[in-house]
């Protein structure tokens, strides 16, 4: 069977995307979303996204016209036929020229992949196992310290991809594992995180652990982080100082191909590749070991469920079954019609205080580009800013400029039927997590609608859109629909946009100018900087 | 003597705005910041800020022209003045009608004030004398627990200005006091924070400290805070359900007119006004009880000499000699002129991670407003959003989009000449600090001066602005120069813009919204979303 090959057009060359112009700002939800039709609307405009989470865009600046070009900028964009490529195999990263398989670390969902004369999907389920195992025989003894000692702590070593999406997942759900039982043996290994090359941040986490009882996980694809090698070293001499060997307490994630691999400084590597990009590495080996050992690899997997389980939704053809894929056009519409420039990420879950931090990196480190997959520059917007806090905090911080600022910040809300840890309080008759769950409903209604004031101090001008996805708790499960969502939304703008949404050209010059002064190569300007900054 | 009556203009009314407009974007940073011309720049392009400190604006689009004319705009809108108007004591903040009394905490600017027949410097003072009274009898044991052990933990209940500032503040010096001694007494107590009404929150908290050794401080303004006094009630449950007397584990920061003040339920009330805002609080009680607890009152001292160090440098009327006045006007100019719509606080330093968060609350909820003080609406752009995380990790993170994106981003750097634990590594012949800040180094200049390359996509157009505040190390001073210096700054875009900056009108709809939801008045589309959410 041939396969007709896919045309990757810039977005403005597209008919809806014309059309979409034509129309222009259509919408008045402050209109759309009053009264009973408003409720009507909200029981339409949603998605499921499995069995136990929705997607609710009623509070979107949508229509049916405007659903139906959305739904024609897909299907002139091919964006499944894109996706299917992608997980099928094609070389979609071209500037790297490489896969992006990232899917594959949850499921099977086109044809067997191929490359470098292996199957791709078995090499990561291998990898899984792997960890599992090791996970295993961590947690029941079988592998001890130089004591005798089981181990009880699990540090991480990694920077970008290999911190703040395995940081973002353990954190989601450390006081969930912890509350699971009730002896508290949910957790499984308390885990932290070393990440910046401030000698401050390994420091601290070397001064709150027993580097006696901790394995250390050092993630670098390449081998070659400057960051990552500089805390490793940072930890070994740590471990030393404490009389230990640190070949007993170290494990190292990384590409089979690099000068770490299957080094007899770890006592075991486990193995990624280069189709996998730091940001999209959650649920392969970068988060795998961690989770597996932190959590258990049964949780683990149920993550890998979750994220597989929307993975298959964003098959779907029709945008109105697609909520990544929805997300990722509305998106679209807001910045290149409506002219939104930022997305705030608003998590009403205290356990997601740093997924918005790992969606910064998601969303603005694969689509913050200005030239298309062919290096030929566009000329639309592309990737906004992101930034978020979880509410109710955000609300006594930063919501006054969404609510009354000169800009318009489409916003994303995340919430959950029920909390992780199962203790709440009724205080004036309702609980926290009635007061919770009331403030987001709240807050929906107030950026759509505002108010009318005559003191115009107190003038709310509504029409400041937003989204939610709620589910019923927190678990492990959700978790990953909720880390599948973003990755396949930033993937389905990528593809509108016509960017490689893989490649990371950006973060390179810095590096290359850092290397100069560290050389002491520099004249100018940056050598003064380096005196200001004490560096010379 | 008659003070004149200062007239509060809208900018676009300005005669200098007119100028700047005129002007438009007139420096090319790349050209500016190349060569031996670079170097220059640099050491001109900088203001000390105090003893220790330097604020750096060489990479910023200005020149001695556009300088000339923010110091026009300085004049002409009176900026200093109206900063002496709001430190001696008049009505600034109109929509609420209250005084901004902040800078008081640390020093007197002007002349006395009297409000509510009281000095209130000497109101102020005398709180911060109360906590440090109230710290020492804490260390020193004689105030303990029900047992007769003494207090290890304090925990702050508080959301927004009563978390957000102090708990950046106590972060930003955890690490530097526990190494301040060889025997770590630097620390005196541990501190946590409880915020969110989200019941995972203080949970969590809970099931990681000895409430029996724990000090428990309730900040709340109006002793109303819904959040803070659910949260209340869930500790105090804790504390019962331990056998322990929630009074002899509880202090309250109240205002005197609270309905909390003074009440048995607490061991100690400590009091702050209506003239203190909340995100302005820090300095205040609010700040001051829960950081003479974790550090000793003489380490909060050396917080305050630092902010009324830079609150001295304010007062100067030439922007060339007032880092936050000029830091101000270069922002409204990239802001109104250039078409900037966010700003990115870089801290090369991870115990600065929760400053950007704080910064974020100042500045978007001071000046993301619609209207101008005096209830008109304005017509030209206010606060922009603000976000950001520390170097080098943002590095590996949203950097792309910084360098590479559609959007300029202007971007506040800050860096240390020291780390805070004083332990280090050498790797590849360098230090992790040498390291650390190379990279701030090199992307300054990244980002000024971009890279030619045929290859587009390792192309970098350069030209986006940045500036640097520089320390020797980043310690109680440093820290107070650090926050007066960005309050400052967003007063003075706040005058500046013809704001009040000092009311937060924004997020009273939501809590409305919110009563509603919990009284079950409900309908249309508010109501389904509370059945969406599962409240009813």
């Amino acid at each position: 069977m041939k396969q007709k090959k896919i045309e990757w057009k810039n977005f403005d060359q597209l008919t809806s995307y014309q059309k979409l112009k034509a129309l222009g700002h259509k919408v008045c939800l402050k209109d759309a979303m009053a009264g009973e039709p408003g409720a009507t609307r909200v029981a339409k405009y949603q998605v499921p996204m499995g069995d136990h989470m929705t997607y609710s865009y009623a509070a979107k600046e949508v229509d049916e016209e405007i659903l139906n070009l959305l739904q024609e900028v897909a299907d002139e964009s091919k964006l499944t036929e894109k996706f299917a490529a992608l997980y099928n195999g094609e070389m979609v990263n071209t500037g790297e020229k490489r896969l992006a398989l990232h899917h594959l670390t949850r499921g099977q969902l086109g044809k067997d992949v191929i490359a470098d004369g292996i199957n791709k999907r078995e090499f990561y389920v291998s990898q899984q196992k792997k960890a599992a195992e090791f996970a295993e025989e961590i947690h029941s003894g079988e592998i001890v310290n130089e004591k005798g000692e089981k181990f009880t702590t699990v540090v991480q070593i990694g920077i970008g991809g290999s911190d703040l999406g395995p940081r973002a997942l353990y954190m989601s759900l450390e006081n969930w594992a912890r509350t699971l039982k009730g002896d508290g043996s949910g957790l499984k290994m308390q885990a932290r995180f070393i990440s910046n090359v401030d000698p401050d941040d390994a420091a601290a986490v070397l001064s709150q652990i027993d580097v006696e009882k901790t394995i250390f996980i050092l993630v670098s694809k390449s081998g070659t982080t400057l960051e990552t090698l500089t805390n490793e070293a940072f930890v070994k001499e740590a471990l030393e100082e404490a009389g230990l060997d640190p070949s007993r307490h170290m494990v190292v994630v990384t590409s089979e191909t690099s000068p770490l691999a299957g080094h007899p400084d770890y006592m075991a590597s486990f193995y990624m590749d280069d189709y996998i990009g730091g940001r999209y590495s959650s649920t392969s080996a970068v988060g795998g070991v961690v989770l597996s050992l932190a959590f258990g690899p049964e949780v683990f997997q149920q993550i890998l469920d979750g994220a597989a389980e929307e993975d298959l939704l964003a098959k779907n053809e029709n945008i109105r079954e697609n909520p990544a894929m929805l997300d990722a056009l509305v998106g679209v519409y807001e910045r290149n019609i409506l002219g939104y420039n930022a997305t705030a990420i608003l998590p009403y879950s205290q356990a997601l205080s740093r997924f918005p931090a790992h969606l910064q990196q998601l969303d603005m480190e694969s689509n913050g580009k200005s030239v298309n997959r062919f290096g030929e520059a566009v000329d639309y917007k592309t990737g906004p800013v992101i930034f978020g806090e979880p509410g109710t905090n955000g609300q006594h911080s930063f919501y006054q400029l969404l609510h009354q600022g000169t800009d318009i910040v489409p916003l994303q809300f995340v919430g959950f039927r029920n909390n992780q840890m199962n203790r709440d309080v009724e205080i004036q008759g309702s609980s926290s997590q009635q007061k919770l769950n009331a403030n987001v409903a709240a807050q929906i209604m107030a950026f759509a609608c505002g108010k009318d004031d005559d003191d115009k101090n107190s003038f709310f001008a509504g029409g400041r859109p937003s989204s939610i996805i709620v589910g019923e708790q927190l678990t492990p499960e959700a978790l990953g629909v909720l880390l599948a969502h973003f990755e396949n939304k930033v993937m389905f703008q990528g593809f509108a946009w016509n960017l490689n949404s893989f490649d990371q050209e950006g973060v390179q010059l810095g590096k290359v100018l850092a290397k100069k002064v560290l050389a002491g190569e520099t004249d100018g300007a940056l050598e003064a900087y380096s005196q200001l900054l004490g560096i010379y």
